[in-house]
């Protein structure tokens, strides 16, 4: 059996989120029934850095799997892509050793956020990036994500109240802005992000940009250890994984 | 009465093209909804420039329609936009003469055929773009298209069988091609398009830059006038209607 890792790529709108679930097309049962063509049926179990929910983008999402063919690396992406729908892509597969793990070797992530600061609806980026049509002020988003970064914060408020892990420490290295004309990109680096995260962080510094919020509520909230005091959970189909990091 | 001139975009995705038919998603018979529901149920009817096909895009299609409401110009695009969905947007509404028909007075149109010249597929574009993986020779893409602009020439060739308009001359005053790193746009420029006929074009274009046609056998083509001599029917997701040119 040889490990292989691979990049892949998916559009989340048609995708009932990663993680197989009965009767829905998600992007782990799209991969291992493709896989289970290419080995006569035989089940191959596909495992990711981490889950994505639905409607969810990913740019550079990884996973892992075994198999016993031999087949080149840039045959795999070829062979592969050739079975997979048009939403879902393979970017790159490498051999790796068998104790390589997509999801516990995963050292960092990045997440961009994506929003469309417009108050013109655009029907091509309406899956996208989030349309958010009210003015916002950067630098008091910058100031309350100042909070967030840094250091090991657990982030217990915001997550997802169904978040099933017990620890909810995470280190945030770098939370920046990138504006290009209407679109602004929130960018997301950190060793991990529980459940909803991102986007509940999203969410809260949308509420400080708008003025909802002082910059200063975000180390009450994270105090509060309880996800009813940060924002709303902003919408799925402005979130993208973007890479997932490895030591090397 | 009011006739109201307006401007609109949308993604042709999951729309069963413009015109009406029974049981379809269909741009007027969104439109002619939305409008109706303005009108407390009374039925309003829209008249665009001409049809798009189903899965073809459109970033300035015009069309007009007759109110008694009194409602100023910015007011119709906002009105309008709160009720439709969010693939298809109002960008401009003007109050105009009476007289004023957004097909009849229709001057010119220009069209765009967007290509994507890559092995590798990308997800967030698949219906945004044709994917096209082959090596093209621009240049004898743009040696063909000579044959084919600046005077009026006899389009039978280049537009579907069931074409049922008689005259099928039609004057294209500009194709160029831009290209930007993986992205081919194709642009036509004209007084006029018959039904499929920038697909088609685009089609024959496309055989002509990998080397299964000659740029000389444009004029053959046309000559023909018969369908079956031109190239495939480019597919409808690559195509945009980008603006409907009037006389000011």
């Amino acid at each position: 059996m040889q490990r292989y890792k691979a990049i892949i790529t998916y559009d989340g709108t048609e995708f009932a989120g990663y993680q197989i679930q009965p009767n829905k097309r998600t992007v782990q049962s799209v991969l291992e029934a493709v896989l289970a063509k290419m080995h006569k049926g035989h089940e191959v179990k596909v495992t990711a850095s981490g889950r994505t929910d639905a409607g969810v983008h990913a740019i550079g999402q990884v996973i892992h799997f075994d198999s016993p063919l031999a087949i080149p690396e840039e045959k795999w992406v070829t062979a592969l892509n050739a079975l997979l729908p048009e939403d879902l892509s393979i970017l790159i597969v490498e051999k790796v050793s068998e104790s390589f793990h997509a999801r516990f070797d995963a050292e960092g992530k990045e997440y961009r956020y994506r929003l469309l600061l417009s108050k013109r609806r655009d029907p091509f980026v309406r899956r996208y990036a989030y349309r958010y049509p009210y003015t916002l002020d950067l630098e008091a988003m910058q100031a309350a994500s100042q909070y967030l970064v840094g250091r090991p914060l657990d982030f217990t408020s915001f997550c997802s109240a169904k978040t099933e892990v017990a620890d909810k420490v995470r280190t945030i290295e770098t939370i920046d802005f990138l504006l290009d004309e209407d679109f602004l990109t929130i960018r997301f680096v950190g060793n991990g992000f529980l459940y909803n995260m991102v986007r509940i962080l999203t969410g809260t510094l949308l509420e400080v940009g708008s003025g909802d919020r002082h910059p200063q509520e975000m180390a009450e909230i994270l105090e509060k250890k309880d996800r009813r005091f940060a924002g709303k959970t902003a919408p799925a189909h402005g979130l993208y994984l973007w890479e997932v990091f490895y030591d090397k």
